[in-house]
């Protein structure tokens, strides 16, 4: 019988793990600390925000909301953002992003102190995950399919992973992720041919081309685990994956649904990288 | 018949658009000018830096060579590397590696300007490698692989590709390199299950494993375009590359022979991201 790879009880188990880690840290006095950084009032971003603040509480994190105008000027969130980088009671920040337009993201992801930047938003984290520095902090929705398929067994060493979508948030970090378990990984992507055939040689596939129910029954190899990174919603409202559940239900031997899976691991993986970030910033 | 993929003519071409960059610069009275860091007396060091100084001489690009004591301490390095970095007629810095072993490597990677980093040694160049952002300094060896495969116009967009090696200073930077132009990448490496039948999927194999003729007849599909990135030295002293060349003779449509492939191109591409990084650093 196909295996529901839920990501529930993965999130449960990070955050008994991390519950430990925060008494650990409040034990020497140190309480760890996760800043988020808002500009604006985006549903999505303060749906996401909702969600933090819930994990964090029940772990013992604690959350500094610090929301901003949308219109706020660059020098002005500077400003902000520096006051939490040079916070030594701040382990960890997140910016929502997308910023509003007229912030540039690709000069604002440089101010982001590395050792705080828990989402994996400053350019040097991406050259980390890159050589494979353990310092390195990756996006969390990335890191939040390693860990269902660590939580889940799941062989990654010289099997064959295929990445479908090749962005920065998901796609490009997975791939370094389950390259450096040894697996053999492939980047496929829109320009790629035949897809459907390439994708059907994957012992493991990551769908993350956000195009809802993109995956069809022909795209995955009769055993494969496949993790559904897509988040779409359809014309009634419902949340679909990248994956159609039916195919997946079909030929895998697990996978990840949507909602339920991936999706609600990510708030455990922010708060155990604060823990890291923090146990980075008080090493002895 | 089985095309050979020499370098010389790609150096040749990447010289003459080099030397017409030179005479734009000199004009503005800005001389481009490559600063070379070695620590000791290594020949191969050496014998890459007199490779370096024939070709920059050649396009009109600056040298200065820097030479240390191979037991400098980290400080002195720094002063030195410092003195380059602040030096606004440097346009770019390389610093042979690896370096003296009590040299910190991984920290002395930080202290590069990455504007000036033509090597790509420092984790923020990795970093927008990965993110694709147009000011990355990538590693010479991988952008020498993608001249050539320029030069003699292999279609990649679309391709199968396949990188045999995962180190940084060319499998994974050249995996992002033919990812950017939308081939369809996969890593490979000594972990992989059934290497010969992965490796003989891709349309484009580039060998970067390090072994003296790993890559035999049944690695190479029929047609494929070999890039071997290899540099070994047999028992009689002879170069082989990573790939035996009666193979890729046999199977390749056209491969890069060792010696005179990617090795012979690699000064070229240096000058170039010394004329990239000038253009950057005198950006109107």
């Amino acid at each position: 019988m196909t295996k529901l790879l839920k990501g529930k009880p993965v999130a449960d188990a990070l955050s008994e793990s991390i519950r430990n880690d925060v008494q650990h840290w409040q034990e020497k006095k140190i309480q760890p600390t996760l800043t988020l950084i808002r500009a604006g009032e985006k549903a999505d971003d303060m749906a996401y925000e909702r969600a933090i603040i819930k994990r964090c509480d029940s772990v013992g994190v604690k959350v500094i909301s610090e929301v901003v105008p949308e219109n706020i000027s660059q020098d002005d969130f500077y400003k902000v953002l520096d006051r939490h980088n040079g916070d030594a009671g701040v382990h960890g920040i997140l910016v929502f992003r997308p910023l509003p337009k007229h912030l540039k993201e690709e000069e604002v992801q440089y101010r982001i102190a590395p050792a705080k930047d828990v989402d994996g938003f400053h350019p040097v984290n991406a050259g980390k995950l890159l050589t494979g520095d353990p310092t390195a902090f990756a996006p969390c929705t990335p890191m939040a399919v390693m860990e269902i398929l660590k939580h889940y067994e799941v062989t990654l060493s010289g099997k064959r992973a295929l990445v479908l979508g090749r962005s920065m948030v998901v796609g490009k970090p997975v791939a370094l992720l389950l390259l450096a378990e040894n697996a053999t990984v492939t980047v496929a992507h829109s320009r790629t041919q035949d897809l459907d055939q390439v994708a059907s040689e994957a012992d493991i596939l990551v769908a993350a081309i956000g195009k809802s129910e993109f995956v069809k029954t022909n795209y995955i190899k009769p055993g494969a685990i496949v993790a559904d990174v897509g988040i779409n919603v359809d014309e009634d409202g419902r949340l679909k994956g990248d994956v159609e559940a039916a195919a997946a239900e079909d030929k895998a031997e697990a996978y990840t649904p949507v909602p339920g899976g991936v999706g609600s691991v990510t708030t455990a993986v922010l708060a155990k990288q604060v823990l890291k970030a923090c146990a980075l910033q008080n090493k002895q």
